[in-house]
């Protein structure tokens, strides 16, 4: 990080911090809010982006580890709830509406026939993921596949800011698993109760991922851990976000299946680490550990723990506070504010 | 709370909480957005209210303990950033925009000349309070003034939602004894850097308060302490927030300042709880303690300490997300999406 502290970077960084300090303000009193516009300054490469629009993108897959009583709910429900996301009625939908965003909705791999709606994006990969506790969830060409159209949706959105979002019961289960392979961390201190598993739900949960885990090497690469673990939603929003850092985009990382995709994509290109912004800390067991190993400090902390992209719609207007408090608020000099007496 | 346990409250809260178990999501995955769900149904007497506006009031007004040199600013800032909020160039003006909320600006007693300008809203009591060191800050008729205009304000606002703001170099210095008068804890414990005082100043800003606490008894009503300390904005913020609850209208208690206004008007009139929605967590040194003392929770936690309402207005997205998951969200069985297997 020495390159910090001088050059082009450094003087960049003085330049946002100066503007900050020049706003009609006491010095440092928006607290995190000023964190957060100096990220998106790094994130864009502007010392004052205008950022109006925000856009959530859900992606839903099914996963072939839900064979294995992992998940509180059954597996109709990733189908059941792409139709509910369709028909507006999710928590995402509602979350959406409230804070001025727009939702995509895409068909990464959804079990059974391929669903039809004239509102859905179809990428499907296949009619989920394989049984990773057998064998490797993906194929190294499913996984591509996947990545690309993850990179092609976040290229294709016209928005300033992106989100993303995940729906595919049994994803806390490949989630715990990537985490554990990435940061090396026990699979027991990453795995929690997803959807709402009782203790005996959970010890069981734990008991198929610690057999799972040990079914390959300690240190597979980000993209390999992503084929043998990941789901197909995991995938393209990992590209998704590798696809922003591309284009300059924030994305503001959503929670516990999220920041799993961050982590691959931190793997596979470290420099995507610019573009991500943190959304809030999730309830789920094991995203606090994740979010510590990152050094992450999210923007908000209200207990939740559904994903869908909940999180980060909620951080949005924080996000958009900080760009325009950049963009639009008055300095001392231009208000004729007198400074500290 | 007994009657919380039984009666026409009990079975209100529990159709309040049967209808977000309803919802699809897992049980409780929304965390403090539920909590903050039944608060709204509670201040409103809704089961499902829906809640699509909110309106920033902020009250300036300066003070005459000001003179004693407890500010980190000059008097004249008060003046000058209302301008500023006039012209649209403050924190809370860009906030508001960014979060969709309207703005009204109060002179409630700015000192010197009245100020014109066609936007502001004039109500002033008078060209700042006394000086609280010597005297009591207003006169009882000009406290009832005070209060009584807030509460018209209040009461003419077409907004779901109420977030109230404040201007007024020298006001941590009143939010701090009408604390220290109202929740009987020392004022070293509350007193803080405000805008930005040193060690040293703080050292004089709390030796100063100190003094000014013990020209009167430990134990004022509510009413009287307001006036003894109180400033001609917090006056009437405590007025609008009475106001509020008679409209059974939810208030976003923004920070330091605001949530001293809170304890005014909880000891003038206890049935104001059901209205007042904590929105976040001042970095102001005692915040926290006047937080605690309310068995308060806040929405939002970003260690900002501006004032001016900017807390309330980032809390307002998540409030209005919160309204809309009432309102708005499918149940398991309209969506036909499957339960726990």
């Amino acid at each position: 990080m020495t390159d910090r502290n001088a050059g082009p970077d450094a003087d960049f960084e003085r330049t946002v911090r100066d503007l900050i300090d020049s706003k009609t303000k006491p010095l440092g009193a928006l607290g995190q809010v000023e964190a957060v516009a100096l990220q998106l300054a790094r994130a864009t490469g502007t010392v004052a982006p205008r950022l109006d629009s925000c856009e959530l993108t859900i992606f839903a897959a099914d996963h072939g580890i839900a064979a294995e009583g992992v998940s509180a709910y059954p597996q109709a429900v990733t189908r059941e709830m792409v139709r509910n996301f369709l028909n507006r009625g999710a928590a995402a939908n509602v979350f959406a509406a409230a804070v001025d965003a727009s939702v995509r909705v895409v068909d990464a791999g959804v079990a059974g026939e391929p669903l039809d709606h004239p509102d859905l994006v179809r990428r499907r990969i296949g009619p989920g993921t394989g049984n990773f506790l057998a064998g490797p969830a993906m194929t190294g060409v499913q996984c591509d596949e996947a990545l690309q159209a993850g990179r092609q949706l976040a290229e294709d959105s016209p928005a300033d800011v992106l989100c993303f979002g995940e729906m595919g019961i049994g994803n806390t289960s490949a989630a715990t698993l990537l985490a554990h392979k990435l940061l090396g961390l026990p699979v027991a201190d990453l795995a929690g109760r997803g959807t709402g598993l009782d203790d005996a739900g959970l010890a069981h949960k734990t008991a198929i991922l610690e057999a799972a885990a040990v079914r390959t090497a300690p240190d597979l690469s980000a993209a390999h851990a992503l084929a043998e673990y990941g789901g197909f939603e995991i995938a393209m929003m990992t590209g998704a976000m590798l696809g922003a850092a591309q284009s300059n985009r924030p994305v503001l990382v959503d929670g516990f299946i999220s920041t799993a995709a961050a982590l691959v994509a931190l793997g596979i290109e470290p420099v995507v680490r610019r573009t991500l912004i943190y959304a809030h800390r999730s309830a789920e067991h094991g995203h606090r550990t994740m979010l510590d190993a990152l050094a992450a400090r999210p923007i908000l902390d209200l207990e939740m723990r559904l994903g869908e992209g909940t999180g980060a719609l909620l951080a949005w207007p924080v996000v958009r506070a900080a760009s325009a408090m950049l963009t639009d608020m008055a300095s001392f000099e231009s208000a004729g504010v007198s400074g500290p007496a």
